[in-house]
């Protein structure tokens, strides 16, 4: 028995956004654009950079309009920022982006703990900011999050994903990001829950959010390969954890997906030299160690070991 | 596209032999005994507990005689040991060990550094102890290293690892561990090199050994149980890696695996709860941290999370 692979994936960088939120200490502006010039000289095309989420909320990311006056712009990246709300589309639109992204969440309590509304209340709320952004040439990714287990609720209602995926994709969004918020997900998981989307969602339209509290997230990029995925959210260095959720470690690190992919022939567009450069700029400035499987295997010595 | 997946699966822990001969401070044969009896209590019923290899070459493991009159015998588990040859073989044999493992490589040169001889000469020296063990009523396992990639010769042709398998299968081993020694195999490798092997060796007969050195073990697991192998090898805490292997890791944490296999409402007879105390016991006598992914969740403070 042997599958079919794909020739390529696109890899969404979360690492400046998903990652870097999660820092008690404040980044200075220069280092995040530093960091996201790594990104980019890596390979990276997508990344998101930061959030419009309330400075107060999230003050990591209080200086989202100077990080993008910062940036490079240019036809072969794409930037994609967190927006919350109008008023966070606002400072967006201000910036030029092209690309935004939204979030609820498959729980309800979740939802409440994290954007302090309802589900229901967050897709009214994304409706009118989703219909703005896109009249104004900016595409949207919608972010599903605790897509199989909550640290609160506990086991997630497939039928729930797959509900809440198409009203998001209904309000506008081009792509679904399902999220693994706590990492609890096996192939088992993302084989029922992306299946039974993919009854009504083409492939193209989802992306696969993973977390590696639990060392399985590589496996389901497999399982989510096999089912047709091409894209997923990784962060640089394993960066990352969600400050709203007990239980989530970081995020898939990019380099062990890197990794995999290259070493399953499947092309990424990602250098991996210049990727283990901009995870050791950024342990550098955070002052500690990544959480990368690659980060341990980085601080080895060097052996004879290719 | 759903998979069919097994009932049940074996593990094989080896935490005892191939995690604490690769650590540097001697430990006791009494901790030793106490972390084997650990395994027991949480339900891991097949342990490689030791070697008969030269206690000069491995002073680590040099009370492999003492230890083994420490273990309590019972027709629920069983423990076996790594014997290279027929002085080894005289000593377990005194121990009345009814399983031993043999240990070769598909690189030459890994085999030249590891035992001191080439694939041949091993294969030579292992027919008659082989012999001799079966005539006595011991079982033996074989582990074939290197299956993947060596360090030192880089990529190894599937055809040498379907052959060195045969060969060793044909000595008189009931089953070859297949050792990713370095932890690069992907899936695809998986379903290359255990395809090919499957074609002569039905799947009881193969257990797949893997190292975790860059993530992909768990998916390398799943690649083995969608080929139809239910044998995985995996050491407590991830305690391991090759003295003699410039680049490897540890070994796949057992409770990382038992966390996939539980998810996957896969049975292998493994509580959780009382893994972990085997880990954070044989944590403390090491005074070190572990390498696992839960041992990290592990030292976090208690969430809500479940």
């Amino acid at each position: 028995m042997s599958h079919h692979w794909p020739d390529k994936v696109q890899i969404v960088e979360v690492g400046p956004r998903d990652g870097l939120q999660n820092e008690s200490v404040i980044v200075p502006t220069a280092v995040k654009a530093e960091l996201i010039q790594h990104l980019l000289t890596a390979g990276l095309s997508q990344i998101e950079v930061t959030s419009f989420v309330h400075p107060r909320l999230v003050p990591q990311l209080a200086d989202a309009n100077e990080l993008l006056a910062l940036l490079p712009r240019s036809a072969s990246n794409q930037f994609s920022a967190l927006v919350p709300n109008l008023k966070g589309w606002e400072r967006a639109r201000a910036c030029e982006l092209q690309r935004i992204a939204i979030f609820t969440a498959a729980s309800e309590t979740f939802a409440r703990k994290n954007i302090n509304m309802s589900v229901a209340e967050s897709l009214d709320a994304y409706r009118p900011l989703v219909h703005e952004a896109r009249t104004q040439g900016c595409s949207v990714r919608a972010y599903l999050s605790t897509c199989f287990v909550c640290p609160y609720e506990g086991e997630m209602a497939v039928s729930r994903v797959v509900e809440l995926s198409q009203a998001l994709l209904d309000l506008g969004a081009d792509e679904v990001a399902i999220s693994d918020t706590i990492g609890a997900a096996a192939p088992t998981d993302i084989e029922r829950t992306i299946g039974a989307l993919l009854e009504h969602v083409p492939a193209e339209r989802i992306a696969l959010h993973l977390h590696d509290t639990y060392g399985t997230a590589l496996a389901n990029v497999v399982a989510g390969l096999q089912l047709g995925i091409r894209t997923f959210d990784s962060s640089c260095g394993g960066l990352g954890g969600c400050p709203f959720a007990p239980g989530a470690s970081g995020n898939l690190a990019t380099e062990d997906l890197v990794y995999l992919l290259q070493r399953m022939n499947i092309a990424c567009g990602v250098d991996m030299s210049a990727l283990q450069r901009a995870a050791a700029f950024i342990a550098s400035r955070l002052g500690r160690e990544l959480s990368s499987r690659h980060w341990k295997r980085w601080q080895c010595k060097p052996s004879t070991t290719t």
